[in-house]
């Protein structure tokens, strides 16, 4: 495990700003700061990106083949709908973590089908920014994993 | 966060014997090991338990009460059909965290409904035996979570 | 009408603990002891248990038979999930009300099937610790019932 | 509690006469009677109407507000499709306990669904005639319940 | 058979007038002529009644027990939606033969649902202002129906 | 209107023999000789048939093409699943009225969805064997439906 | 577009009374004046009616054809239970805005289902007692939309 | 009100061009002239914008906080399927009129689920081009909504 | 118990070529010979048919009526849709046993629905040719079961 | 084959009892002593239980590896709802054969699905007690099964 | 590929006859003779078949096994319901290709299922007797896929 | 027929990287080079697309209107959730032919429902590479098809 993509996808950058009693108060900026802090006391290369259209993040996916060793993925509301997210997880090869700073499970219905986890190896959800570093620790033992 | 309870449910018990391809071969007493010697680095006492009986964990569960800073619920099958579990953490008022050792929703659709869900603060599930390592760590920070 | 057993299942023993703005803050024990005192003006003996078990449920159902007139049964979550009370109903052909402190019907969908209604006379809910005394009342008129 | 409302919906006029062994052979004019005279007993006085229309139980569910102090509504089948009703109760503000002769839940799955139920405090079921009178206990103590 | 209820519900009133490409271009006057003439043919008497309240339908079927021999009902609209209606046929214990001018089973799904049908003896659809003549000659019928 | 088919499908040969109590003691051959009997005295003759085969029903509908001026179906229980019947009177485009025995819509919810009634003209059911008259008389009086 | 019919349905009535928080402070009367002056300003007379019973406002839409250029229907809790009202609009052929003061389609899900909708020419919902002066312009604007 | 957005989604670039006879046969340029005009005439500047993109509208709304006072949004058929618009409302806080020139309500089901409508104020639909002008006067009002 | 007659419905012509890690390797033909060595060593004479038609099923069974004392019907794909066998086993009134090769309760779900089953006396699955033998001997002692 | 277990879930001890019209009038009791009689014959050795307690049917299950070579489970109301138990087959690899004394397919809906078929051989229902030693006849041939 | 099977189910005998505005002009036996014609060009040697018994088209899949190299199926309205010819194209194991003349999936919901579809390579559907040539290219070619 | 458009939805850009048991192993580039061959040999000419933004496949279909005869769009995972794309067919009014590598009806059942379908001529599914063959094949014969 040398090199980690995390990748946020829409609304992710308004972090901070919308419903903090939901999400919590941390900017996204630093939950990359803190990430790439994590990243590098593991030994591991961390690149961190967001964006508000699905066809970018599928983009971002499949150019992760032969480049990262696994990727972070906080899909925010394209999680549920997304069969084009589930694909390209599939079709780059690169073990994912699926990710969500609340606890979907325990929202709208329509938040708790997720075509991510079909593709994903594990899923963290519910402990707000806490969770990236959570799930950076989690695929640096991904190896180890039986 | 002095101390944490650590409960399995049904089948749990058949870890490293039950369908290994899917559980992983650790035994749980394997488990339970990695997890006192990791709180113990924290600094936080920690009990561990199993059972089959659904009423035994309801029980368990109301026990923590006044006694434990937090619960790791692993309740295997009746995580998809227990409204009792469900009902003891929301009496209990300690918080919990649901694990699982494999990815759920990436399994059988009956796997992906949790009534634990409902009640607890977050998930993680996937990474086999080192979720339990995950977990005490995400327990550990469940104060610092805004 | 000369014997009652009154029967609280999973997490009634929390009752005047768990989410006193739903269930009231009355103990489960101090029910107990108005049941008794309400049953002895009526003349009738009354029994009085609680068990987070399903399994002892379905026993102590089906030893009431040809031991009590009837069975006032406060099933909690069970209610909706067991078709193993419902059988012990009609196994025991003992005559059963059911009892819920709270609206059922007004709460989440999942609560507001019941098994426990299949095989049950009628059933009281939404006026808390009281329903047990309107539950009593009506058993004792159970024979006056065309 | 000085003044209660019963109002009975469709068909109820037809008891006695209708399907016996369902709804027992007492006359809605005997219930009535009854009735008033268990609500002298506690000090209550008590109005007590039928009406197969719809809209009239909406606006005598209306009217009550400011007149009664609770309603007691056997809304018969519009019961379980009758919004307007559940919004009548909502508008009124009026304490309503709903009641059905019959035991609801244990007939056809279309009898099981209850929009009065969304808008009442609790329900009484399945004890034909005399649940009239555990209604008025009920109301008797609404002001009791925590 | 001597005596013979026509009952005719919601918007039958614009027969001739609304939507004639659907429901014909006869007026309820005169499917209303026609009808006692074939009864008076068959040495009934005839009745013939509409009203676009659902309570009052209500009203006039529990009104025909001891009075008419049948009923004929065309319950428009309120056939899909009036449990009212269902729980009135068996109240009042009149032999009722469901009508419909359209066929309802190859129009919106919203129309093949009867409750009607769930307490009437049989269903003629399909045959516009014919179809009262034959419903007419159904229930001259009915006594010999094994 | 010179000429038509009665078509009789799936165990209607049993008539007489199959559950009398909701089919009638009368055997299929006998209410053949009612319907030529009574499409005599109206000037129509009259075919009348008989197979347990879907796919004969099917190419009988077909063959009517041309020769029969309508079809009276009784499909039995293929009038639920068969999309080829529908078919093959849309195919054949003669005017084709739905005969049931039974009041289908009061009974198993699956015999309450027809196929056939996507394609035919109106829907006679629940008369029994005076249903066949009832659908002659419907034939009939086609030509004169607006 | 000379003259208007506004329609209110069930417990309007009660507006300014009934749950202000989500329906607003303002009474019904003060809307049909309102709804009076701007009908005035426009140079359209303005009929503005209430009843809480179904088969009146059926009635009311059918006495519309031939009187009025347009009908606004805030058909309350009827608009998602009543086929009836449906089939009055199609019958009447009077052009019909649908009014509802809360935005349904927030609502709980048994409201955002709307018979009315499949014969209305458009909605407005959401906007409170505004949402009446909207419709007023919308209804003028009727015959200029393509 | 000095700042408002209209924003329209994908496809609606091809209004005058694609299916008139449901959309009208008006240019979008030409509706933006209409608003902008409308707009001007009280005192509100506008910006109008269109694509065919989810991510861009995404943004676009989130862009909107702090810079517009309201958005009228025009999803078109992202409507019914895009969480992420849903969400991007709710994180940009700027008060949201959901609007559809046509019917949707009225189409096929697929056309009656809006996300959208979760987190609007409310909605306009089946106007066609006039249904902006009505947005911008609801719009224009919103300050005054209780 | 003298007369047994085993039907076969679609493809079980197949046997042993058609997927043997399903149905096992034997021909039917094979189990035809073991059910009349077992049928004889108890004293029953067995008659053995296959057929790919759905209708040549329903006629066998009614043809069974008066001649067999009961049926063992492996009625594969038909079980799952053909409302016209359970019928035709209604009809003739023979006890009936369901086969089935392959456990279809651990299949895909539409093997998991038997109009069969309906109409049968039990079923009997998953334990391959066997199975039939296990089938003769249940119905030997059918008398037996009380 | 030598050695099997034959387990007994919830309400089985009070066979003989409970409905004995569904369930016949033999008791639990003296069927162990046929089974044990007939496994005898067939040189198996047999121990047969029963429970009232999911998790200890779970535990039982468990504890069968390496010791028993199959169990017939008859698991009663929780063949319906136990996720757990289907989770305790697959984990003791002891190969299982469904039983149930009557045609669950035949009952009520809720009866028609079994998680324990997922994980089971075979299964054989609605033959009473019989189905017992046909389950052990079964048992035996388990190694002959293709 | 030296030789094919095209399979023709029920109604399409009455191509050219049936409902030309979805199914075109052309008859069946002209597309027999195109598709003779042009197998022959591909040096394939074709059968061509029809019936309207679903149990015979069964069988000449079965029968097609060893004979044919492949089969163009249009089961016409047997696709939707008939899990025999699924099990069928398994038995034969023969490469079958699904052929519908109309858009399915663009029609009514019934006909957007395909049991067939789950047992076949591919499917061609929506261009009228062109899909047959088009279909036996592809069959041409079914060697060549990977 | 002088110009078609092929577009490539989300991930096609994969293809022989991505899954090649489902998909193949030819690469997008082969599959581009193929078709403009093809093409060019039936005198047509031929542009070819991809991209993995939903918007963009809008747009380009948009574009196509008044540019190209005929699209062939193989739309990825959109086709499953896009009624974008569906509205975007419409409004360019250009013949467009669904084409999928896979069989996509024997696959997930979230990927048996299409939204493309229902504007599209015709789908060509399960063949591989050779499908976009068969796809211009087709769409040269479109002016054809009656």
């Amino acid at each position: 495990m040398s090199s980690l993509l995390i990748l946020n996808g829409p609304n992710l950058n308004m972090l901070g700003v919308r419903q903090p009693e939901i999400y919590g108060a941390t900017r996204l900026q630093d939950i990359k700061t803190l990430c790439i802090a994590r990243a590098k006391e593991l030994g591991i290369s961390c690149a961190f990106e967001q964006t508000n259209i699905e066809g970018e993040l599928v983009t971002m996916i499949q150019d992760a083949r032969g480049v990262h060793d696994a990727i972070i993925l906080n899909a925010g509301a394209y999680t549920h709908t997304s069969i084009a997210l589930m694909d390209a997880i599939l079709a780059s090869e690169v073990p994912t973590i699926e990710l969500h700073l609340s606890n979907i499970h325990a929202r709208e219905s329509f938040r708790q089908t997720s075509y991510v986890a079909t593709a994903a190896i594990g899923q963290i959800c519910g402990f707000g920014a806490k969770g990236y570093l959570l799930a950076i620790d989690a695929a640096a033992g991904l190896s180890e994993i039986p």
